[in-house]
């Protein structure tokens, strides 16, 4: 199947979140890659590489949009590494490169990509992150997915 | 007094705001000015004209910090037009520089930059606007100000 | 084999480029992928969509990192588009995210990339481009594919 | 004087050049003061620094736009520092934010810059730079002002 047609999920989420937290991604990315979708995320540590971690394991294909300027800097789960040199500025086009938005707890990093996801028009879905208006709330990974694959 | 020394106060918010707002974006310019601020928004229409105009007209100085690559397209309240072509993206570099940023209501836009406010450790003022862990919430311009004439 | 571990070949020029080096794009885009490289460019047409589409054909992978924030504004031989919205500004992500470089005729828009590879670090091949010291020119397609190879 | 009716003349050049063109972006940036014009610049050392230099002591405005996230990262002449986070793609946005350029010697940076420049239609004027059709070769800097100055 064309790479194109598939559709690309973004998982967002912070570096350094508690482990259950972590579970739940890697589930997400499992899911996500079952399912035919690209994982799109932020190509670094803890929910990002969690996420990259359950989607390769299951055959995925995975993308990680860098806030650095080395490829290389991806974690090693990520299949394409684009390398921004924009810092945190990369988290507008995490969402730019996503069809939907699947935000896994999270911090402010979180709250910015959540914000642009809704600004660029995509479906956000939240499992135990910010409690924004425009974010649908679910409480399961594999609900997660399921809602994300509706759009 | 060197333009360097100067604090320099970030006012953000949409740019269709209800009209109460854009008042209280006016007195917030004022004041920035009065106490020798300089005022640091997004460029266009809405709260950051307002709040440049009261700036200009309290005799202060303003910077905006513009999505679109042409410095023109700023409101014509704002000295300094920085044109960045970066799109929404850009509300990251308002955040970036400013010393204090003041939300005034505001939609997805605003919570970007109250997002990037606080990863880049800069103190956060909000009026009627998003309710975010990090938001100092005040109910006045005067006290917007002096809240971050503190910092 | 993990893509991770192919080398990535940029291939920059012009939207609008004379018909010879359209062909010369093609050809570049063939040997890129038959040597199992992934290939990188603008995502657009011209030399971009030449050298895209003669990867394609030869069963290879491609990337076009685009000026806009709509992934599908990619032509129809990319396999991975990721969207900017920087504008020409994105031209240095095309130079940041290719381990080598390959110049095919161009204009200013190939000049800035060839600039930005020379910065980066970056080995720059060219082909009926500018005369830029640091740029190596070879005068085929397969010879710039074999030196690309080198690096 | 309205500031946003002053030319802004940016200043591009390298941030280790020989002495001697040292000296001539200094009195290039006096020349930009005493003419009124605001000195744009990538606002850190070598020809960015002593542009800047010759125009404050001149009594002008600066700008400088930085590769960082830091605004006191410019240099001790810039009035209003301009943070990107951009790293060297910032040098886009130097060409974008001056109506017209001046290159003083300079290396690959100063290349991408002069290509940005011509592709956002501006003029670009050089004094010992790279010998790129679409500059405008003068051989001092009060040549390389009345030039400016024409557009």
């Amino acid at each position: 199947m064309d790479i194109r047609q598939r559709i690309k999920i973004g998982v967002i989420g912070g570096a350094s979140p508690e482990k259950k937290w972590l579970s739940v991604a890697f589930e997400v990315g499992t899911f996500i890659a079952k399912n035919n979708g690209v994982l799109v995320c932020g190509g670094l540590g803890g929910i990002m590489e969690s996420a990259a971690k359950g989607a390769k394991q299951a055959g995925g294909l995975t993308v990680g949009i860098l806030p650095g300027n080395l490829p290389q800097d991806a974690n090693s789960f990520i299949d394409i590494a684009m390398a921004t040199g924009l810092g945190y500025t990369r988290n507008s086009l995490v969402a730019m490169n996503s069809d939907t938005l699947i935000a896994i707890n999270g911090e402010y990093g979180t709250l910015s990509e959540i914000a642009f996801g809704i600004i660029y028009g995509k479906k956000v879905i939240g499992i135990g992150t910010w409690d924004i208006k425009g974010v649908q709330t679910v409480s399961s990974a594999e609900e997660a997915v399921k809602l994300a694959l509706l759009s």
